[in-house]
């Protein structure tokens, strides 16, 4: 018996008869005899409905309108769950966030929350009652409408459980939990019982679209365990908690990967300190995020080889800010790449294990597979690959570290 | 050079053309050196959306989430009408009846205004902004979300208008102003320049639909002239005003009728006292309002006839609660007819003319009208009579007392 947060997405209450399932759910868990406080998203469809709207009024919304206008898709929501619970005889009430106090900054339209007043919900909480709360949306200081932006609605769920100092922290999807990699890729891919919060933020920031990412930091910074269920399935979905609490003996947790990255390359560029900086600054003014970064020797005497990997969407610009850098820098060649993916181990027991990039390169080898990039961290080995060997790689490394379905019963 | 507090209902801001259009119609009156305050309702078919949602989710939908619910349309409503107001280049602050702190009491569905704190509003004003305002809605002391009732945002307008002085308060409708009465009953019907509060508050009462008459209550009660308007046509409307600046000898302003009575009658009922409340107080218990009352000795000695209208819907219900009152009263019979209709003359004029009544009944009596019952007030004689002489009765009225539009140009 304890103070369970539920968020609910929008695909789960996205219409008459799912707000009921929910509100079912809820009521069991509150019949089991839990405090049960409530976050949702707008309707599924209905965020985009609203921003339709905007648009045929002005081409840009003005952003502290467009939050006055988003922040109604939550507060619909709200009513019908709340109706829906009052309905099955199970006392609800509902709250904005301006309501509850989600205090946020002033960014309109991607705002960040500072506080909580749990106070209001605290005494429904005792008085029997669940307490709903509109995800994604808070006030400013001055009272002015905010949202978190889109996904944001994890976050007030995991920032709600950390100023009630909630038990657990659950985030409904329409996935049954994380996967040791993405099932549509390896049919054979695994659900974790378990996962780490780092290794989330791994799994998260490679590609992992199951939680965002800002809930999975929030979470760990805050120490709220979180876990990631299922809205239309029973089972235990996968709890993300923290490293003391794991007990399996897993080398690795999962392999990530992403199709969306490209590289570039500047061969024979005059080695001289600042070069990094002269190269990455102006990529970095045009608002293009760097996400791998390598710099070799060149096989040519006092010169450097230098590559990194930018979102594919930026990929034409990147190369034309690079070309004019590597002629101002008296480089020899420009390469570029738009047809590359990012295959990544996570694992929090990596730190101990020896042998694990051995392994994945033998495995990459033996399937033929060129790595063309290679970066680590603590907790992650990533390799850059052809695209067309995306799905060759996951399979068979999936295979090789026995995260397999089998392997686990 | 005002303050104008600005209006505009569903109909007005029912796409995004129409809020585009009223945006412009803001616009010309802050250019032209006003300070304005822009009211506006849901857009139309909004309200009937989102109660169609909640009656999926529970048959009868719990007031508080209900009110949660249905506040949403004006907050669509507010975000749209600023933002157009940006894009044409007139700075426009949103707010929601809880950001202005319209104080209501706590009866959701219909809640009613204690307070508004004028204060953050007038900042917005002297600052040059439009501040456009959440009708319909507001917060109770928890700060719980209320609304008015359908109909409720004209109220909010004119509460505002109030709170903060404005020089006027403008109603924004999809009819030009007051009429003699309805056109499309007499096509000759004219549109008044003025009206008296009293007069307009009758002619609501008695079925002319054109302004919400708890909005006319709350402007007559709080000083605040109020004009009626069209948002698709150019025009001075109607001003409802107070009596010492009526200029025109009117005798009478206008015509209003209501065709959904029924009348009840009890034939020789035992005359005593306390009769009425014996008869009256079943159907109070019932909540039918009972609209005229007429009793009358009858012809036979020691007893009573007692008539009065309720309501067509209530009808049934009514003759039911009185068939079994007359058996225990002893009455001798009881009679119904639902077939029959209200036709009243409005004026303030009436006061200080003698001679209206006779004039009225023997124009109907003319047409060869037969009066069923009839019932007066300072500013008003209603007669009623059967169904089939509505039309009839309210042309032959209109031109006996001079109200045509011929008669004005």
């Amino acid at each position: 018996m304890g103070l369970i947060v539920q968020k609910y997405g929008g695909t789960s209450v996205a219409n008459a008869e799912r707000i009921k399932a929910v509100a079912e759910r809820v009521k069991r868990w509150r019949d089991e005899g839990h405090r049960v406080v409530v976050v949702v998203s707008a309707m599924s469809g209905e965020t985009d409905r609203l921003v339709g709207l905007a648009k045929q009024i002005q081409e840009r919304p003005l952003p502290r309108e467009l939050d006055v206008l988003l922040s109604t898709g939550e507060q619909v929501t709200i009513a019908l769950l709340s109706m829906a619970l009052d309905a099955m005889g199970c006392a609800a009430r509902s709250y904005t966030g301006g309501q509850v106090h989600i205090l946020t900054d002033s960014v309109h339209n991607k705002a960040r929350i500072h506080d909580i007043d749990g106070a209001r919900v605290g005494a429904d909480l005792e008085a029997g009652r669940v307490v709903v709360v509109a995800g994604f949306q808070g006030v400013d200081a001055e009272g002015n409408i905010t949202t978190l932006g889109r996904g944001g609605s994890d976050t007030s769920a995991v920032a709600i459980a950390a100023a009630l100092k909630a038990d657990e922290c659950q985030i409904y999807t329409d996935v049954d939990g994380v996967y040791t990699t993405d099932p549509r890729v390896e049919p054979n891919a695994r659900k974790l019982d378990r996962i780490t919060f780092e290794e989330m933020l791994e799994m998260a920031s490679l590609g992992s679209k199951v939680l965002q990412i800002r809930s999975v930091e929030f979470a760990g910074k805050y120490r709220v365990p979180l876990r990631v269920l299922s809205s239309f399935e029973e089972g235990e979905g996968t709890l993300i908690t923290f490293e003391e609490d794991i007990v399996e003996d897993a080398k690795i947790s999962g392999i990530a990967f992403s199709r969306d990255e490209a590289k570039l390359t500047v061969l024979g560029v005059p080695d001289q300190p600042g070069v990094a900086y002269r190269i990455l600054g102006p990529i970095a003014d045009a608002n293009i995020e760097v996400d791998m970064i390598i710099q070799n020797i060149a096989a040519q005497e006092a010169t450097t080889d230098f590559t990194f990997t930018v979102h594919r969407n930026d990929f034409p610009r990147a190369l034309e800010i690079l070309d004019r850098t590597a002629k101002e820098l008296g480089a020899r060649q420009v390469l570029g790449d738009s047809r590359i993916v990012k295959i990544s181990l996570v694992g929090v027991g990596m730190r101990s294990h020896a042998g694990i990039a051995s392994l994945m390169f033998s495995t990459l080898a033996k399937e033929g597979i060129n790595i063309r990039m290679i970066s680590t961290s603590e907790i992650k080995i990533s390799v850059v690959v052809d695209e067309k060997y995306l799905e060759l790689g996951v399979r068979s490394l999936h295979d090789a570290f026995g995260l397999g379905g089998q392997a686990s019963s």
